[in-house]
C-alpha cells in the first residue's frame, strides 16, 4: 500500500505544504518515522517531536503551520487527531479485504433465518432460526447469532463473538471476539437459604454505531430489555448488568462494570476498572476516574474520583494502618481543640 | 403467550382478588404496566407505585392486601419476590422452546463419548472422547465438553461455553456463554529469573444447581480439584483460581475474584469487583462489599468493607494528598496531646 | 500411572533416601497424602506437616534431610518447589495424550494457510488464509487463527482461544480458552459529541515461552504492534491495551489491566486486579500489590501499594466518612499546632 500525500490532503480536506507526489507507505509515530511515513501532531505538548521527526509528511493544526513548514511536507487541518482517525479508516479500507458476501459452506444457518444477499456468514458461524442479518453485515468465523436475533446493516460480529437469542444490534456496529451479548442477568430470590432463579425474560437492545469490546458482557433484562443507545463505545472485559440503560455516546474503558438497573446518561466517560453499583441514576456528562467505585446517584455533571493513592509499600502500610483509626483521630483532634479554645 | 390470572394464583399458591378470567400477556414493572400486564410489589418502600399502577394484576404480600384490593385484581402470597421468581420460571418454560434431543449434524462427538438419548448436542458443538452427557442436558451450539468431562442431568451449557477435559458439573446447572471451566491454574516456580510451569494436574468439581456467568473462569487445581459446592451462583467475568473451595449457596457478583487456595464458606455473598487474596479462610455467612480487597482470613460472620469513598475529583485530590501523610498527622496529633496534657 | 521413586530421584537429579522400588501413583499435598503419594515441602514454615505426613515419599531441601529421613523415603534437592514443577511436567507428559498431528476433518483451513506436518488442528478449528502454524503446534478444537497470523513451534492454542489476523506468537507458548489476542485497541477521536473510530493498524507480537490466561485480552496496536517479550506469564481475565510493551519474564495475576501505550519492564509482578493507567513507564523489577491503581510512572524497583484496608463495615463507614474531611482535619491540626507553639 502506498499513497500520494496530495491525495491524502484532499481526502482530509487539509492544506498541503510540499510536493503532492511524495508517497508514504504507512502511518507512524513521529519519533520513529522515516521519509515513507506520514505522522501527526495532535498535542502541542509534543511539539519538540515535530522538529526532530524524519517523517515524510506530518498532519498539524494551523498553529503549527510555520514549525511544520520549516521541517518539510505537511497537511494542515483544523483537528489533526480527527484527521488521523479518518486517515486510519481510509488506510484500513484500502489494506484489509472485506469478506465476500454469502454463507461459508461450513456455517450453520438454521431454517427460518433471513440473511440478506449482501451479508457475509463466515466459517463455522451459527445463525439461529428466525434471526435476521441485514445487508452488508458480517458474521465472522465461529461467531454466533441466536434465534430471533437481529444484526443491523453493515454491523460486524468479529470471530467468536455472540449475540444471544432475541437480542438486537443496529447498524454499523462492531462486536469483538468473545463478547457475550444477552446472557442471563444475575437474579435470584432467596428461599430458605437457597437461591431460586429469576428467569430473565427481557433481551438486549443496542442502537446504531455501537462498538463492544472483546470478552465484554451485556446481560439480558429481567422483564424489559437492557438498553444501549446510539454511538456508545465499550472496551474489553466490561460488565453491563441486566436492565441497565446507557445514553448515547457514552464510553466505557476496559474492565469497568455497571450493576443492575442503573441508568447512565449521555456523553459520560467511565474510566478503566471503575464500578457503578446498581439502581443508581448517573446524569449526562459525568466522568468517572479509573478504579473508582460509585455508590450513590450523581445528578451534577463533572469529574468524580475515589482511589487510594499508590505509594511505596512501607509508606502505604503505615498510612493504611492509621486509616483504621481515622475516626478516633478526629475525635482526639476535636477534644484537643476544645481543650485549647 | 397469555395466562388467566386465576391459573397464575393457583400456580403460585396465592389468594386471588378479582376476576380469575382476566388474562395477562406479560410480567412487567408496576410503573409501566397496562391491563395486560401482571406486576409485583416486593418492597413495601415502593407502595406508592402500587396505587398508581395500571397493571391488570399485582402480586402482593398480605400486609398490602387492602391497598391492592382497592386498586383492582391481585394475588396475595407470603413472599411476592419469590412468587415472581417462580412465575418467571413458568413463563420462560411456556415461552421458550427446548432444543430437541439428539446430536446436530454439524456437532463433533468423539468416539467413546457417552451422550444420553434425552440430551441435546447443538450445532458445531464439541464433545470429547470419554465425556459423559447425562439425560436432559443441553450442550448448546458451539459449546465445548472436553475429554472425560461430565455434564449432569438437566444441566445447560449455553452457546460458546466450555467445560475442559476431566472437569465435572452436576445436575440442573447453567454455564453461560464464554465461561471457561478448567483452564490451567496460574502456577510457576521461579528459576534463575524465569518461570518454570507447574502443570495443573487437578480438575474442577462442581455440584448441583450451580450457575456460572458469561466469560467467568474457574481454573483447574494444581494437585487436587477446585471445588464448588451445590447451589453456588457466580455472575459474569468472575475469576475463581486453582484449588479454591466454595461452600454451598454462596454467591459472587460480577467481576469479583478469588485467588488460589482460598476457602470460602457457605451462604456468603461477594460483592461486584471484590477481590479475595490467596490462601485465606473465609467462614460461613460473610458478606463482602463491592470493590473491597480482602487480605486476611475472616472468622466471624458479618459484613466487611474497604473502599475509598467517591467524591468530586477536586475534593478527592486534596484528601488523597493528605492521606499520604496520615501517619505523620497522627504523630503530630500525639505530640500535641502530650504537650497540652 | 505409577512411578518408582528411584526413577523420580534420577529425573529430578536429587539424592534418594529409602527404597528406590517404592512406587507412587500421584503427587499430593502432604496433609492428605498416603503411601501411594509423593509430596513436597517447599516452605520451611510448614515443617510440622512433614512429620505428620503419611506420604510414601517427600521432596525436601538439604536443610530438611534429617527430619525427612526420620519419617521415611525422601528425595533431597536444592529447590523442592522447582523440583515439584519439573515433576508436574513429567507427570502431565506421561498422563495426558498429545493430539495426533494432522487436520481434523471438521476443521476449516483456508487456502493459502501453511500448516506444518507435525502440527495438529482440532475439531471445528479455523485457520485463515496466509496463516502459518509451525511444527508441533496445536490449534485445539474450536480455536481460531486469523488470516496471516503466526503460531510458533510447539505452541498450544487451547480450545476456543483466538489469535486474530496478522498477530504472532512465538515458540512453546500456551493460550488458554477464550483468550482474545488482537481485537481492536480502544481508540476514538471526539467529533462534535460523537466518537470517530481510529482503526487499529498494528497487530500483536508475542515472544517465546509466553502463557496467556483464559478470557484474557491483548489488543492490537494503533500504529505499531503491541509487544509481549519472552517468558511473560499472564493469568485469566487480564486486559493488555493497545501499544503496551511488556518486558521479559514479567507476570500478571488475574483480572489485572494495563491501559494503552504503557511500557512495563522485565521481571515485574502485577498483583491480581491491579490496574496501571496509560502512557506510563514502569521500570524493571517493580512489584505492584493486588487491587492497586498505578497512576504515575515508576522509576525505582520495589514494592508499591494503594489499597483501602478491609474492615468490619461499621468501622469502615466511620473512617470513610471522616476521610472525606481529611484535608480539613490537617488544616485544623496545623492551626492547633500554631496556637500551642
Amino acid at each position: 500500500m502506498q499513497a500520494r500525500i496530495g491525495d491524502l490532503a484532499a481526502l482530509l480536506g487539509g492544506e498541503l505544504i510540499g510536493d503532492p507526489d511524495h508517497t508514504v507507505v504507512r502511518i507512524g509515530p513521529l519519533e520513529r518515522a522515516g521519509a515513507d511515513t506520514i505522522g501527526f501532531l495532535a498535542n502541542p505538548r509534543y511539539q519538540s517531536q515535530l522538529a526532530a521527526s524524519a517523517a515524510g509528511c506530518v498532519i498539524v493544526a494551523p498553529a503549527m503551520r510555520e514549525a511544520a513548514a520549516a521541517r518539510g511536507a505537511a497537511i494542515v487541518v483544523a483537528d489533526p487527531y480527527l484527521a488521523y482517525a479518518r486517515l486510519s479508516q481510509w488506510w484500513a479500507a484500502q489494506g484489509r479485504e472485506r469478506p465476500a458476501a454469502g454463507v461459508h459452506a461450513s456455517a450453520v444457518v438454521e431454517p427460518g433465518a433471513r440473511v440478506a444477499p449482501g451479508a457475509a456468514i463466515g466459517a463455522l458461524a451459527f445463525v439461529g432460526a428466525g434471526a435476521v442479518v441485514e445487508d452488508g453485515a458480517i458474521v465472522s468465523a465461529q461467531a454466533h447469532v441466536g434465534e430471533n436475533a437481529f444484526v443491523g446493516a453493515g454491523t460486524r460480529l468479529m470471530p467468536r463473538s455472540m449475540l444471544s437469542f432475541g437480542c438486537r444490534i443496529g447498524a454499523r456496529g462492531i462486536v469483538h471476539g468473545g463478547a457475550v451479548i444477552g446472557a442471563d442477568g444475575f437474579g435470584f430470590a432467596p428461599e430458605a437459604g437457597r437461591w431460586t432463579k429469576i428467569e430473565q425474560l427481557g433481551a438486549v437492545w443496542i442502537g446504531d454505531d455501537v462498538e463492544i469490546g472483546a470478552n465484554t458482557c451485556v446481560d439480558r433484562g429481567a422483564l424489559e430489555d437492557t438498553f444501549i443507545d446510539d454511538g456508545v463505545k465499550i472496551d474489553n472485559l466490561v460488565q453491563i448488568a441486566h436492565n441497565v440503560r446507557i445514553g448515547a455516546h457514552t464510553a466505557f474503558a476496559g474492565c469497568s462494570a455497571v450493576a443492575g438497573s442503573t441508568r447512565i446518561g449521555s456523553r459520560c466517560t467511565i474510566g478503566g476498572a471503575a464500578n457503578i453499583v446498581g439502581h443508581l441514576d448517573i446524569c449526562d456528562g459525568v466522568h468517572i476516574s479509573a478504579a473508582t467505585l460509585v455508590t450513590a446517584s450523581i445528578r451534577k455533571p463533572g469529574h468524580y474520583t475515589g482511589v487510594f493513592p499508590c505509594d511505596e509499600h512501607a509508606s502505604w502500610e503505615k498510612n493504611a494502618a492509621t486509616l483504621k483509626h481515622l475516626h478516633s483521630l478526629r475525635e482526639r483532634l476535636r477534644a484537643l481543640e476544645k481543650k485549647t479554645s
